[in-house]
């Protein structure tokens, strides 16, 4: 009987042990040491991104706020509910921007390494150090690493300058090439079809210094084109065609601003690092944090370089520094691994939209599509096929003139040609949204060849 | 003896159930839920806090790494080291800049509760919400509640917009309220003493929309006062000198920019509701944090707000989300207690500082600074007294006509008046810089002051 009692009591004994040694061992393996003041912060982060939102829209921590004092689901266009499962079969495809989520679900794969918590006194001084800068040194070292991993651009020998997104940058680069008090105000032009924005910004303030002038190809040959101070915006790979592109107008008064925004190996082929005095990059399209607005700009010629410094602390006296901090989490995630992670998956994604979209318009006879070659890229060190951000969608029946109406009643919205002071029957169609939008613009665009007469049968 | 095994059982087990039940409780109680994702993030955040700086400094996740790849103790002035506990003795007081460190303290007592942790794929889009507009629903509620609660701004009837600091939306204002193709440029002006960049702005782009026309008093009696269009910077409380203030011009063709930066309980007596056209504000003067560039501004005339936002989005494409979403954190905090809590400290600071400022310089028969009376609070629902953002000091000795010189010699950087637009013997001391900063401008000044031939013995 003593027997009997004993065994239970070392069976007992035994699991109650087992139970702590449990306990102990998962209190010191445990990843994560005790937290203090930033645990509710970090609660608070998952329990909202725990939200389940269907995988048509995600929940953030600034959303608007229902009942029950919770953050609601931001869904993806043409998905609604509070869940987001609620697809309206009507919707057309919104292909209009270049908001650049196609890189959304490359972060939730690696939230881990590319949350980043900011402290309530993070950083609140206008100054980053002594120097009274307000740029981090820390950022610019891994920016220019990345540059040298990518090979898409020469940093040595070049000032660097950060702006709140590229779109700041584009026009203090316009601010600082030309020549206050001028006789006559610098000319600003670039090569159809080209960003709007160049133009916009160029003609907003009514300046005395610079005014817009169109398209370079008014001034190759205009024998006033060696005398006047000319600035010329070279997009390379563009915007809207993807094409890689040079400057058009050469000469002593020609300076030439590269806006860079999409040469990254997600886009485009590298062929070799770009070596000009003024070039623009910005995470939007390279990270895909466009809500962020962080850019930066190279930047050969020390006067110049000081008068971007001049525009930039009168416009917004520095770019964020929680940005700035935000944007070296991300940067460090993307170096990770010579870059393969981040530019494999924008590469992949971005070369499967563009096949699969040519495929089905293949089959038209009434839509083309611009054509652009395998190139051997430097950096993947192969030959690659075209992935470009857009396609450059031509209307090409005589009547189809208005070719964004065209598509406009075929239930996909994409940018008007005219927008791009080019011909209205182009219309530029964004590939970098969410796979959503990119799977909706395929099924109406699927539609819409289908009913074409003549169409090709593939 | 078996009674004797069984008793030493019991012990045995019912120590290990204890321990046991400890652990339960411990993993069921405590605060912190377990983390996935986030911990890196928090964990990080916590052990750069952690790193101590001797009070005279801090570690930011973004520093300068050292060797051991740490980040470095980032110093106040005059003070060196690694941990930041060397004083230099003969170092300068630097109270040239308004950095707002005042209220760094508030905040690290605050840590808990204005921490933010942002995912990688936090608001990676352009637009916050269906609309399109870059700008949160939530943080715009929060900010009316702010101004409701304190009383200092009417926001019914208003459209808000958001800045990158109101530094942007200084000249955006500008650009709004200009006509476009005027055949006269709009007059901007502002009373001196004003803050420089109104100028420095209004002259960036030789525009031929507006130019800079000095003080407000050249055209207090003109006759084409009443018919040019003029664009009047009214600054209430003022920077440099702290006063309340009124437009000095008055007429059809005469528009108005309120800048109330500074009109929060901190500095001033809120006395009733700013009730204005057009009012700007931001968060570095009221939660400290000018290093994350956020402003509002708070805008009657639809076509006014209009054009804001064509400013806004051509010059950067909207204000960086992570800001925005760290401003939400922050003002939620802002908000608690009625405000009582942010308010008082900064008011007790500000107060404090001034009274110790004021009792040194009233044994001075050189120098002087502004006067201000207390005042009825509406907020604080008592009269307060004076709690300016800077000192206007004035040298009262003939000779000393480059006041800044006096007190650079005397170890005090402060800023010109001649920066002001106003006479040189005025210099601006910020008071609103770290204690330590502010510290070390009171020994020095009171080694000026005890140095003084005739000083009054007080």
């Amino acid at each position: 009987m003593a027997k009997i009692y004993e065994t239970k009591w070392v069976v007992f004994l035994a699991s109650s042990i087992l139970l702590n040694l449990f306990f102990i061992l998962n209190l010191y393996l445990r990843q994560s040491p005790e937290l203090t003041w930033s645990s509710e912060a970090a609660v608070e982060a998952e329990a909202v991104a725990a939200l389940s939102c269907s995988g048509h829209g995600r929940a953030y921590l600034d959303g608007l706020v229902t009942e029950g004092n919770k953050p609601a689901c931001f869904c993806n266009s043409c998905y609604g509910g509070p869940r987001c499962s609620q697809f309206s079969p009507d919707c057309p495809a919104d292909v209009n921007s270049g908001d650049p989520l196609f890189l959304e679900p490359f972060w939730m794969q690696h939230a881990r390494s590319s949350a980043v918590l900011m402290a309530g006194w993070h950083r609140m001084s206008y100054r980053m150090d002594d120097t009274g800068s307000s740029i981090s040194v820390e950022l610019t070292k891994i920016i220019f690493q990345l540059h040298a991993m990518v090979g898409n651009a020469v940093t040595e020998g070049r000032f660097i300058v950060f702006g709140t997104g590229s779109t700041q940058l584009l026009h203090a680069a316009v601010y600082a090439l030309s020549q206050q008090g001028s006789t006559s105000p610098a000319h600003v032009v670039a090569t159809i079809p080209f960003y709007p924005v160049y133009e916009l910004q160029t003609e907003l303030f009514n300046s005395v210094d610079f005014k817009f002038q169109g398209d370079t190809s008014l001034w190759k040959n205009s024998s006033s084109a060696s005398t006047r101070n000319i600035i010329e915006f070279v997009t390379s790979p563009n915007n809207p065609d993807g094409r890689l592109t040079k400057p058009v107008l050469e000469g002593p008064s020609v300076k030439t601003i590269h806006d860079h925004a999409y040469h990254w190996p997600h886009f485009t082929a590298i062929s070799a690092p770009a070596d000009e005095d003024l070039m623009i990059f910005t995470i939007s399209k390279l990270t895909g944090h466009a809500g962020s607005r962080f850019g930066w700009a190279l930047i050969k010629d020390e006067a110049v370089y000081q008068r971007i410094l001049t525009y930039l602390g009168l416009n917004t006296l520095g770019v964020s520094q929680d940005t700035q901090l935000r944007a070296l989490k991300l940067l460090k995630v993307a170096l990770r691994g010579g870059g393969r992670e981040i530019f494999e998956f924008g590469y992949k994604t971005m070369r499967t939209r563009w096949e699969r979209l040519n495929k089905i318009l293949s089959a038209s006879r009434r839509f083309s599509i611009q054509k652009l070659e395998p190139q051997y890229c430097s950096y993947f060190q192969k030959v690659t096929g075209p992935s470009p951000a857009y396609a450059w969608l031509k209307c090409e029946r005589e009547e189809d003139i208005d070719c964004f109406a065209v598509l406009r009643n075929a239930g996909i919205i994409g940018r008007a040609g005219s927008l791009f002071n080019a011909e209205s029957r182009y219309v530029r169609l964004s590939l970098i949204k969410s796979e959503d939008d990119f799977d909706l613009l395929l099924l109406r665009m699927d539609e819409l060849v289908s009913k074409e007469e003549g169409a090709k049968i593939i």
